[in-house]
């Protein structure tokens, strides 16, 4: 298990080549392009200067969409995550 | 449904080359060009160091214009959308 | 109508070349020169991290003095406008 | 009348070559020069995170030295003004 | 011992060379790689703005990934560690 | 007398080839190296976000070290000044 | 005596060739390798937006590490001291 730390989140990466169940697809243009994922698990969330502690507006096995660039890869007991910041998710894809 | 995070929206591309029903025309000069969308989906806001969160200004289906370069274009289900922040939003076009 | 959104005020441009009602020249000096404009509409203005929103200084009608390259160019309903961040304008022109 | 916003003041240039009634002489060295200049307006102050303006420390008719390439020129009905943000204001020259 | 100060953490580094017993193992992708460690000491934690400390997430012997390029190396009464800050490290490895 | 802005201060330079009372020499090394000065006045200090001024450490008379290209050189009533921000300030020397 | 300011720390080196009683000996590898010192006096701390003070983690005879690049070098009275802020401190050297 996988446990991210503060805002983070570890997602298992959906090929963009495969048209995925919910159906994104991503336009070619010069745009930077967003990538999709689904959620794995989510950190406790960040710390406000107040001390509270915001929880993520994402969850386990949400479909959601990413900055394409972002996020740190792991393999970890033969599969291949990415750890992400809630901050470079754009949307949850809903139904 | 993309339902986007925290103070992002979800818009639709108004092009500027039609002209639109609110009458918005972009002028030809040397400095950055607004475009005009309209709003499919809004985030439940940025959160405060105290623990608020700011619902967003802008409401579904309102016409707005934002900086031109800001964004991540994202087609799903066979649409083109952009995912700004509303801090890219310049102005909501009132009748 | 362009509701401007946040710190964000539409002002319309009094050009500098005519010497204006209120009597403002720029001088030729090699200093940033700022530039004239009138108050169309003003934003709700910006959130503070304890929730409260401040009221922006400007009001509509009010003649301002701001920094010269700032804001974006709007063309709207025939009208040429520029939008700008309060923080952009220096000044309110009184009698 | 130039009524600048939040913590900006309107002053009136003292030239530097002219030995003042101050008695300022700006010293011939390599290290960054501030100038002299007399407050003619004032603004509201800057407001902080918890909603409160802070007063601005000058007052109109003080002497007061300010960095050499701060601020923004103005000629407003014949006369000419430098409009600087107080944080370019260094001292206050007192008899 | 060393007594990591504020909201940093000295651990022993894990090689990823070596397939650990946790499994991790790093991709061979031109992205951003983590490295395994495992914690041997824990700061106190950041001090707020209210003057509140933050406890850290990750305690006394657990494994975690940090990011590769990150910490200053020490080598300590024969051993080598490296001090990173809490925010450095990815995710603590579960079992 | 000039009277300083916020947290500046207001310091007579104490040249560092004099060897002085305080007995500080400089070191020839490749590091940045202090000069020594002696406060003439203080400001009232910067404003935190609750409002509050923070008094400065220093007071009139302290000699202290501080950045060697720090602040900005005033000549006034025939003598030379620097003026500093307090956080530019490195030491004060005690007996 | 050197009264150092805020969260700044007045430490004295130990040098890195004489292997210390504490042990601490550097790697030789490409990364930043910190070094050793002695703390002789520490500030009164830094001041929170709230108005309180943060008392320094490090107290006088403290064994710490640090970066190396960080700190300035001041001789005084016949000593040579580094004065850093307490942020350079990786940790502290206990028995």
């Amino acid at each position: 298990m996988l446990k991210p730390l503060g805002d983070r989140v570890v997602i298992e990466l959906v090929e963009s080549e495969e048209k995925t169940s919910s159906g994104i697809v991503l336009p070619d243009s010069a745009k930077e392009k967003p990538q999709e994922g689904k959620v794995i698990a989510v950190g406790t969330g960040r710390v406000l200067e107040n001390g509270e502690r915001v929880e993520l507006e994402v969850s386990v096995d949400d479909r959601i969409i990413f900055s394409k660039y972002a996020g740190t890869e792991v393999k970890y007991q033969g599969n291949e995550y990415l750890i992400l910041r809630e901050s470079d998710i754009l949307a949850i894809l809903g139904e």
